[in-house]
């Protein structure tokens, strides 16, 4: 029998971010969060709510997202409360997104703990995130800020690092530990020093803290950001005020990260805990992270992503996203990555898959954002 | 100034084959002869046209081509006479192709001389291909059936041979030699032995010959198909009897290359002759000898065909040919072949140029013959 829901506890979605890295398939008006990129038949946004439901129940999830992705959200999450899709008039960062859902919250209920999780990371093994998020929720109930970080399956470059220091003797969190700092992304050779001392975990951007605490940290560290946001929550659940508070508050709100605005002031005063995850995580960052995510690990593999597509590979590995009904035919090439849209191509390696984001620079540049 | 057309002579363009090794540029409906492939801004049967013009005179010039193409045809070549366009009802190889031109044409003019160009070939310095074609009708006029082999600028395994034996003395062709034999596409070591020894030339598929001498050696080795060509040349010139007589006859030819037909037997009896061609020739086989037909030789270069292309490479080389308006990008991918049509897109790479038949065969038996 499943578990119950837990107490206090709001899941918090920012629901922002294009993926310019999985361009042309991720677009302006197409973010990574609105596709299937696991072969799930429903998009990541839709996973994310899923997982999150039996948690904090479907009347307690908030999506943060942009104006323009709201008919989507609402499509994709016929769940969601009307007063629980917040949005932005245009991105201001994490620090704006999560801060304004603790603001927005802590003024309904007191109490609340919220958890904040990307509408577009991939994550199987529900059962151990499950485990985790209930832990981390313990640690928050106790004060801490408490982050979840991903016990590490390969010595990445393409994550950041949070340290654990000491254990936390918390009631019904009996992994967790206080977090010791953060590290950006390392090189290779400090990658696989980080993956054999097992208390290197990549951070996954998750955050399960109590509203006020999360708003006491922004109040010291950011002090602006903080008072803009309190004035905006303010205003947020009386309709005729919500609008023009946006449109006066929300342009000038500082961008900024919460790993820098909260968490790594926080992990400095020993503020900060992390519940490691035994769970299979990606952030699906690049089109070689989503080629290894549809494959079964064969070298030779070509994954294939597409309701309609027609794809015919003579000795071909790496990764067909297809959106079109063409034809695709693939011969001799290894660790292609081919990504057909309507109206742009992308043929790249999976080796060269970070350079992707010089290419939607260079369409910018050049005035062939049309495609963008 | 240039000198006048050669008396007695008249060209013959076979239109035909699809070019299978160029799908998904090349199709049924679109063979390769009806594409711009070196960025002239004309298809390579108005090349051709334009490259026989001066030597035959514009009314002396016949294409042999399927009756699905004939509109394409007077389209491209609006000089051609209606009388002077041959339209197969399917296709029966060259033998049958040209030796309908040859019955055809010797009906009206006995002592005709006939030159076969293919339609889809591609040849640089027109000056020095003039001087070949003069040399050989010289000696067509003696009696020979001649060809023109083109000396190789490479160890090529693409194209069969022809090796020179003897120089045969005849006025007008100050290069002649008779043939020895031909040779089949050769393994790679072959094929360096025979770069290195000057008396093997490239089988560019041309013969100049009197029509009545053609006629003859094939009456001799092929009598059936003789027979039939010459039943439909006494029909052709009659529009009642035209129809019929190839409704009749055609389907039932034998489908066999002029090579086996009439060359190669000529060769054993000395008297087929070779006029050595000193120009530039390609017979665009498959996308690697299309990439380095329209690069200027860089290893790192990258070719693009076609009009409205948008291609964007980052660190990329080979070839792109573009049939729409989509944004192309390429990054980091070396010696690619990107083919880009409205219903079929080809991924593979120069060194397995030569396998993308094997696709055209793939797409056949699997019911995809929408994209052929």
């Amino acid at each position: 029998m499943a578990e119950p829901a837990i107490d206090d506890f709001y899941a918090v979605i920012p629901a922002g971010g294009i993926g310019s890295r999985l361009w042309p398939l991720s677009r302006a008006d197409a973010p990574k969060f609105l596709h299937d990129l696991t072969g799930s038949g429903q998009t990541l946004l839709r996973d994310t709510w899923d997982r999150l439901a039996p948690l904090s129940g479907e009347d307690r999830i908030a999506v943060v997202t942009g104006r323009a992705h709201r008919a989507a959200v609402e499509r994709e999450l016929p769940g969601v409360p009307d007063h629980n899709v917040f949005l932005e008039s245009e991105p201001r960062d994490s620090s704006a997104a999560i801060g304004l859902a603790a603001a927005i919250l802590v003024r309904r209920e007191p109490d609340v703990i919220i958890g904040s999780f990307a509408a577009d990371h991939v994550i199987r093994q529900t059962r151990q995130f499950d485990f985790a998020v209930r832990q981390a929720v313990a640690v928050a109930r106790a004060g801490y800020i408490c982050t979840i970080g991903i016990q590490p399956s390969e010595p990445s470059v393409g994550f950041g690092y949070v340290k654990q220091a000491d254990e936390l003797i918390v009631d019904g969190a009996p992994e967790a530990y206080t977090v010791e700092r953060f590290v950006e992304k390392p090189d290779l050779d400090t990658a696989k020093a980080y993956f054999l001392d097992r208390a290197y975990l990549w951070n996954a951007g998750m955050f399960i803290t109590r509203a006020d605490v999360l708003l006491a940290e922004l109040a010291v560290n950011e002090p602006e950001l903080h008072a803009g946001l309190l004035e905006l929550a303010e205003a947020w659940d009386d309709r005729a005020l919500r609008g023009p508070a946006v449109d006066r508050i929300w342009p000038g709100l500082k961008k900024i990260a919460i790993d820098y605005s909260v968490a790594e002031p926080a992990a400095e005063k020993g503020r900060l805990a992390v519940i490691p995850g035994h769970f299979d995580w990606d952030d699906v960052g690049d089109f070689a992270s989503l080629s290894k995510l549809n494959s079964s690990g064969g070298r030779n593999e070509l994954a294939i992503l597409g309701e309609d597509a027609r794809v015919l590979s003579d000795a071909s590995s790496g990764i067909v996203v297809s959106q079109t009904k063409r034809v695709i035919s693939l011969i001799g090439v290894r660790d292609i990555v081919v990504v057909d849209t309507p109206d742009a191509l992308l043929v790249t390696t999976s080796e060269n898959a970070q350079r992707v984001k010089g290419v939607v620079d260079a369409l910018k540049l050049t005035g062939r954002g049309d495609v963008l």
